[in-house]
């Protein structure tokens, strides 16, 4: 029983994930948003799936028969924020392996560059200097992760695995063996307390755009490391350098700004203990991605609830 | 039944590995080889067990009931070198979870160094530069190591089931399942052809001194990788600069270097795509090694073979 999806990612190379499509979802057909000319959008009366990420002005009153918009990404304040969005379509997050899988290949990496500091080894280089350098057993070694959506979930359990003595903090109460998990806001303080890395999995809400901030840093372990991996707008951006020069952190590693490209003259790149990715983090898969938007539009057929769905209200 | 264990290590603390002995193996007596006023060594006739690392002259002439050696480390090559090791004493390598788990973090955050290009973002960096950068997906990047012992097997399976493509190379053929094996010098070239990413762990013996040259390096994919966490004497050193002018490698991890500490004026230091740790990789986790210990001298005693016993003849 072939859908017909509404491919409208613009930049991607349509031609792969087709290729893609016709090898791992045989019954999925991608639709361009644009005519092969490029020119004119086409009008797509008949189909009811999109997947969007930053969909180009006019697209959703173009589809009248979306039944379900499925997200490139697992952030999608962007999407939310757009005043096209159609109020009663059901709008699903990404959360597929290959996203997951990459997420916890970054964070690990990290965390592992800031429990066996990094930025010290490479400050040794540079001065030509062999140091005497220590590191506690990761099973000593406090991490927690801001966010327990199905990255942060995941990547706990990961750091779990790996050895480290983990934490886990969501806005709803969550439970995840062998992870302390902390409910609500009232419950933020004792997650930060004595944590040596913190990193950020949260979705950007009007509740948590500038939730890295001075008044958390000062909760961690002195020295603690910062690791964003969300969004640039959860981290107040003119607390970190203090924060840094004060010794309250010790590093940080940010893979999100609050501007990308983060511009030349942003102070941020000249700092030696803070490092940057270029929001490279972890991207959708597209083979692993189009295999969970087939399993759950037959979900949705079969009359089973969309997992991953976005909560409006709550923005995420 | 206690048995005493003459601990010979100079440098570490023999107040906390008592202590550690006291808590995890309260059936292991630690004797120091010199008395606390520090001058003349003790003689130590009715001991049967020593824990060693850079002996002391004439150490083993004041043990004559020696029955077991334990190394504290897995690389023996320098207690195999000393004329004074007894011939007929079995010596046992270190093979404990610590040191294992140390060092699979070690080598998975270099492998992710490497894997995420991670001289590329730092160089960028420098140039206040946010580049696009892909990286494949782990099931494709094809990772090896050589040396199957107790860390490389560990290792492999290690990064095997975070994603990577796994080869390894051994003297002697080995199973592991999920990495594909590679057994002997006349299979050493299947194993490196088209290695992204090559990860030595071997034990330092006249057949693998100098094991990482140029040749080596020319039988890899072109701008691969190489993580060197066993000896500073598998690197023949000259080759390393040329190779990473030419391209042939893109970058290098060294945990190990031939002299250590590494000179200043060693040109390793400067090069922006060497990454020096010193030396510090693994360690011997005291309280898990001496719980090792105490097994094996109860498989001794029951007269059950001593494992990671070394063979003299191969040097590991």
């Amino acid at each position: 029983m072939n859908r017909e999806i509404l491919f409208t990612i613009e930049g991607a190379d349509f031609d792969a994930w087709t290729k893609l499509a016709r090898e791992a979802t045989p019954n999925l057909t991608l639709i361009p948003d644009l005519p092969a000319d490029g020119t004119k959008p086409a009008e797509h009366p008949g189909i009811h799936y999109c997947l969007a990420w930053r969909p180009r002005k006019g697209l959703y009153a173009r589809v009248p028969d979306l039944k379900v918009i499925f997200a490139l990404g697992a952030g999608i304040e962007r999407l939310l924020a757009d005043p096209e969005l159609p109020p009663h379509v059901p709008l699903v997050k990404m959360a597929e392996p290959g996203l997951t899988e990459a997420m916890i290949h970054y964070v690990l990496w990290q965390t592992l560059n800031h429990h066996r500091r990094f930025w010290e080894l490479e400050m040794a280089q540079r001065a030509l200097r062999w140091v005497e350098q220590d590191y506690p057993a990761p099973w000593n070694r406090k991490v927690g992760i801001l966010g327990l959506g199905a990255l942060g979930e995941a990547t706990a359990a990961a750091l779990r695995d790996f050895g480290f003595q983990m934490r886990g903090w969501s806005r709803s109460p969550k439970a995840i063996p062998g992870v302390a998990c902390f409910g609500g806001l009232d419950r933020l303080a004792e997650f930060l307390d004595g944590l040596e890395i913190l990193i950020c999995l949260l979705p950007l809400t009007p509740e948590t755009i500038g939730i890295l901030n001075a008044d958390m840093f000062r909760g961690l372990a002195p020295g603690a490391a910062l690791i964003n991996a969300a969004r640039g707008g959860h981290l107040n951006e003119s607390d970190l350098l203090p924060a840094l020069e004060s010794g309250q952190l010790s590093a940080a590693t940010l893979d999100v700004t609050s501007v990308e490209p983060l511009p030349r003259e942003h102070p941020f790149w000249r700092h030696p203990r803070i490092f940057i990715t270029p929001h490279n983090a972890a991207e959708t898969a597209p083979a692993t991605g189009l295999l969970e938007i087939a399993r759950q539009i037959a979900r949705f057929e079969a009359g089973q609830p969309l997992e991953h769905l976005v909560d409006r209200a709550r923005g995420y």
